[in-house]
C-alpha cells in the first residue's frame, strides 16, 4: 500500500465536486491529479486548496495527464460512452456514475468493448450496494435463513423533483436504483415490467405523472413493486421489505433520535439522498480505491449498467402504453457474474 | 337504557360461540335468548352456564322465540340470504357476519329487499371499522391534514390457511377485508382490479396460489395494493399505509413489549386474528347493541356487503385470467350513504 | 350467570361517574342500584338515563338500599376507612379505589378488620395489574426465561398537575402506582426508599419539587428507580423496563399509528391516564364483577393497600429529609398472599 | 492540504493496531511513520503491508523518528503521563486514548504542564463526542428548543467483562464515558456522586458488583443516572435520554433492519463497542488529523481528561462506602473552555 492512487475526475458539477472532496479529504489511499470540465472555472473551483492537480476542458487530456492511474466519471450521462471507451483504450480502471450510458444501445457497445478486452475495468456507481442496511439485507437473504424471496416491496420518495424532471425520469433515473438493487438482492434478472399511474399529486408539476407504481417480474417468478414519488413533500425515504418463505426483513426505517414534545414522539426523516447515502458513497469510493490499488475490479459491472438500461427502457415503454412489457436483453457475456455476485 | 336486548344467534360454530360468549359476558346491555344450529349439541354446548336461552335446529324458530329483539347471524355464508330475508320480514335488526352473501347476485337480492323496506335493518360484520388503529387512520384521513390519499399499501398475512382454502378464497375471504377497509377509508368505490401471482411459497399447499398481489383502482384514480399471503408462517399481520399529498400514515405495526435478549430486540407478532382484532369484535358488537337499543342502525350496510361481493368476484376473474377486470355494480340505492359515511 | 350484580357506588365525582358509566354501559353482568354522594345533584346527574337506581347523601343508606350485592368505593380517600368497615360489617364484596386509606395507621385497621373476618372481601383499585402491557410483562417475568430481575427503571409523567398538588403527592398519589406495580411484578416487598430532588422545572408551580427521582430497594436487593414528573408538559407516559439476568423487557412505548410529514415521523403520545389506561379500568371492573358473581375475591388485597401506604409514607419522609428511609411494616397476616400472587 | 500528516503511534495492542489500520487505510491525510511497543514483534505485525514506518520498543525513540509531526497514544494508561509530557516537550500535537492518566494526581500534572505551555496540544479520546447520535443530541440541547435539561437517564451495557475487571473499573473505565458525555452534553461539571449496588447478577464473576447504579449531581442541580451492567449477556447497549423542561430526547436505540420470523419481529443489537462506535472512532481520528494539519487543537481537552479522573475517583469512593461523595477538583485554568465548549 505504498503510492497513493492518482485519479482523474471527469465532471466538476454537483456530483463531481463531491467526489473530488471525497477523494481528497475522506477516503484513504487516493489523490486527485486531474479534473476535466467544459467549464474551466468550475473545475478550478472544485480543486481549490488541493495541490498537484491539473485542470482541463478536454476529458481525454485529463486521462493523459501525468500520474493518472484511474478514472472517476461524473460528467453528464451522454458523455459517458466516449469517456468509458477512452478509459478502456488506455486500460484505466474506471468508476462511472450511473447511468452507465443513458440508452441501452450505447450501454451494449460499452459492455461489448469491455468484454472484448477480456477483463473488467469498469465499476458502475450503484452505490446502494455499499449502504450498510442494504448489505445487511443482502447478507441475510444470501444466508438462506428466510428461505426463497417471494416479493420485494420498495418505496422511493423525494421531497421534490428538480426542474425539467419528466415522467420517464421517474423510471430511468429514480427507479433505476431499485432496478439494480432488486437484481443484486435477488441474484436474478428482471423479465417484465408494468407501470401504473395513479392520479398525480396536486403538488407534482403540471404534466408529471407522480407518483407511479412499478411492478417487476423476475426470472424465478418473484415480484418487485416500487412506489416512486418524487414530489412527496415530506422527506427522502428509501425502504425495502423482502418477503420470503420463512420471514420478512425490512430496511430503510432506521432512526437515530426520538424527540418527544407536546406534538408527540418524533423521529427525523432525511431530506436528501446525499445525507441518507453519504456513508454509502464514501464506502463505494473507498472500496473502489482499495480494489484498484490491489489491481482488482469489483462492484457493479458493465453488465449491470447495461441490464439497468434495458429494464428502464422497458419501464418507460410500459409507462407510455399502460401495458406490461417484457424485457429483451442481449446474452450475458461470460466475463460477467450473476447480478447477485 | 332499561331492558337488556334479547338476541337470537344463528350458528354456534367457532365464530358463533365466540359471539355468544361476547354477548353474554363481555358487552353490556344484551342477553342471548335463542340459539340455532343444525347440530343441537353444539348449540347447547355454546350456551352452557347461561340461563333463559332456548336452542333450536331451525333458524326461523330461533327468530320467533320469545324475547328476540335482534339477530346475530354467524352461520355459514350460504345460509345468510335466507336468514337475512327472514329477519327483514320480521323487522328485526340484524348483525350479519361477512360475507353478507357469498355471491353478488344473492347479495343484490338482499340489498334490494332491504331497500324496498325503506329503512336499514342490517349491519355487516366488517369489524376492521371498529379497530382502534383503523379508526384513527380514518379520522386522520377525514381530517384532511394529509391532503388527498393517492395510494394505500396493504399487507394481509396469516400463519397458515385452513384445509380446503382455495386460491379464490385469498380474494373473496381474506382480501374482502381490505376491499371494505379501502372503500371506507377512501370514501370511494373500487372500479377495477388486477391480481398478480408470484411463484407460490413452497410452504403453501400444492396448487394454492399463495402469495398473491392485488391492485385496485378507485373512482378518483387512487391505487390500492394488497399483499395477501395466507401461509407466511411467521404471524398474523395486517398493515396499511396511506400515502397522501402531504404525508403518509401507517397502522398495523403496534407493539406492546420489547424484549431484548442475546438474540436481539424482539417484539411479539400476533398469530391469530381473534387476538389482533379481539377488541374490534368487542367494539363492533357493543356498538351494534347500543345502536339497536336506541332504535338506530349504523355501521357497514347491505350496500357495503354487496359492493364487497362485486369487487371480490371481479378479483377472482382477474386471478383466473391474469388480466385487469373492471367492476360492474348495480346502482346504489338512495338508502345507502357513500362508503366512507 | 343469571342475575345481574347489583352495585352501590359511593362517590359520584370524576372517577365515580366514570365507574357508574362503566358498570351501566361497558361491563357485562352488573347494574348500578344505588349511588351516594354528599352532593345529591351530582349523584343524580351521574345516573341520568339509568333506571332502577336510588340516590343518597349517606353512603350507609346506599349500602342498605334494595338489591345491593357489592360496593364500589370512589369517594375521596378520607372517607374510605368508614366505608370499607361498613361494607365488611355487611359482608359485602367491595372494589375500593386507591388509596385504600390515605394513612398507614388507618390502612392497618382496615386490613386487620378484614383479616379478623377470616376471608377477603376487598379488592383495591391498582388498575395497572389489569393493563395488557403490564400483564404481559408480569407473565414474562414469572415465566423465568429472563432470569432474576435486577432492576426496574420506571417513568411516570403527566402533562400538568392539578391545583393543590403537593411535593408529597408526587410520592403518595403518583408513585403509589409504581409502588404497587413493582411489588406485584417482582413478587417482593420494598424495604427502603430514597428520594432525590433535581432542580425543579420552571414549568412546575412555585414550591413544587417536580420532577423527583425515587429509588426503592427490595427484599432480595433489586433496585427500582422511578422518574416522576407531573408537569412535563408533553404527554402522559408510563414506562417500565425490567432488567434481568438474561435480558430486558420494556413496556409503555406502544404506538398505534406513525404519521410522516415534513416535520418527521411522528407517533402520538397519550395525554391522559383515562385514555392510556381506559382498557385497564374496564378489565379491572369486569374482572371484579365476574369474580364477585362467582363468589370469589381476587386482585390486589387490603395487604397490598396497606403496603403501598407504608412505603409511600417512608418515601415522603425521605423527600423531606433527603436521606434513605427504611420501610417498617406490620407482619403480613396469613390471609394474604405474596405481592406477586 | 499538501503533505500527509506523519503520525507516531505508541502502543500496538488491540486499540493501537486498530488506530494504525485506521490511519493507514481509512482516514484521509495521514500516514503512520513510527510505531512503538515493548513487544517489537507486535509492533511489526501491526504495520505489516505498510511502507515507510519505523518500529521501536522505546516510545521516545518513536517520537524522535523522522517525519513525526503528531502522536497518537494507545499504550496502557500507566504509560500515558510520561508519553504526554514527552510530546509536550517536543511541541507535538497528540491524541491520547482515555483515560488520559489513570489517577487524578497524574492527570493534574499533565494538565498543568500543558497549561504552562500556554497552548493546547492534547486531545483526549472521548470518542462519543464524535458519534453521530450524540452529536445530534448535543445540537438539540444546545439549540434550546427543549428548554433546560433536568435529568439524563443513561444505560451502559456490555455482553461480558474481560478477565480481571474489578468493581471499581465499572466506574473508572465504563462509566467514565458517561462522565464525559454528561459534562459535554450539559455543559456543566458534576459535583457529587452516589453509587448503588443492587444484588449482583449470577452471571457476574464472583466478587464483582455488577450491575451498579450511579447517580451524579451537576452544578445546576440536574441529575444524571447511569445503569452500568458489564455482564448483561445480551448485547452492547449505550442509551441516553435527556429529559428537559419542554420535552425529552433519546438516542442509542437505532435499528437498521427489522427481521420478522415465527419468533417475532427482531432487531439486531450490537455486541461490541468497536462495532457500535466504529464510525465515531473514524470521525474522531479524521477530525484530529484535519485539525492538526490546519495547526489547530480541538476536541476534549486535558481539563476534560482531568475532570473525568476526579469524578471517577469520587465514584469509586462512593462505591466503597455506599455514601454520597462530593467531587473536589482543582480550579480550571483559563486555557480550557467549559465542558460543553
Amino acid at each position: 500500500m505504498g503510492e497513493l492512487l492518482g485519479v482523474a475526475v471527469l465532471g466538476a458539477g454537483h456530483m463531481g465536486a463531491d467526489h473530488i472532496r471525497r477523494l481528497a479529504r475522506v477516503v484513504s489511499g487516493a489523490r486527485v491529479v486531474a479534473v476535466a470540465d467544459p467549464d474551466l472555472a468550475r473545475a478550478e473551483a472544485a480543486v481549490a486548496g488541493l495541490t498537484g492537480v491539473t485542470v482541463h476542458t478536454d476529458p481525454l487530456a485529463a486521462l493523459d495527464a501525468p500520474g493518472v492511474a484511474a478514472v472517476l466519471i461524473a460528467s453528464p450521462g451522454p458523455a459517458h460512452e466516449e469517456a468509458l471507451l477512452a478509459a478502456f483504450a488506455r486500460r484505466l480502471p474506471v468508476l462511472c456514475e450511473k447511468p452507465m450510458v443513458p440508452d441501452s444501445t450505447g450501454a451494449l457497445r460499452v459492455m461489448e468493448a469491455e468484454a472484448a478486452l477480456g477483463r473488467r475495468l469498469a465499476q458502475i456507481g450503484f452505490m446502494r450496494r455499499y449502504d450498510a442496511e442494504y448489505r445487511r439485507l443482502k447478507a441475510l437473504l444470501d444466508g438462506g435463513g428466510l428461505g426463497r424471496p417471494l416479493m420485494l416491496h420498495c418505496t422511493h420518495r423525494n421531497v421534490s423533483s428538480p426542474d425539467g424532471f419528466t415522467s420517464a425520469m421517474l423510471i430511468n433515473s429514480s427507479v433505476s436504483h431499485e432496478i439494480d438493487a432488486a437484481r443484486w438482492l435477488l441474484g436474478q434478472e428482471l423479465t417484465a415490467v408494468t407501470v401504473l399511474r395513479p392520479t398525480p399529486s396536486s403538488r407534482a408539476p403540471e404534466g408529471l405523472s407522480d407518483p407511479q407504481f412499478v411492478l417487476f417480474e423476475t426470472e424465478s417468478g418473484a415480484l418487485v413493486d416500487v412506489e416512486v414519488f418524487v414530489n412527496c413533500g415530506f422527506g427522502y425515504q428509501v425502504r425495502c421489505e423482502a418477503v420470503c418463505e420463512a420471514g420478512s426483513a425490512r430496511i430503510g426505517e432506521a432512526h437515530t433520535m426520538v424527540v418527544t414534545t407536546r406534538d408527540g414522539a418524533r423521529e427525523e426523516v432525511a431530506r436528501d439522498y446525499l445525507v441518507r447515502f453519504a456513508d454509502a458513497y464514501d464506502c463505494e469510493v473507498q472500496a473502489w480505491v482499495d480494489a484498484t490499488r490491489r489491481g482488482e475490479v469489483t462492484g457493479p459491472s458493465a453488465w449491470d449498467g447495461y441490464a439497468a438500461s434495458v429494464v428502464a427502457e422497458a419501464g418507460v415503454r410500459s409507462l407510455e402504453t399502460g401495458a406490461r412489457v417484457t424485457v429483451e436483453a442481449a446474452p450475458r457475456p461470460a466475463l460477467y457474474a450473476r447480478p447477485g455476485g
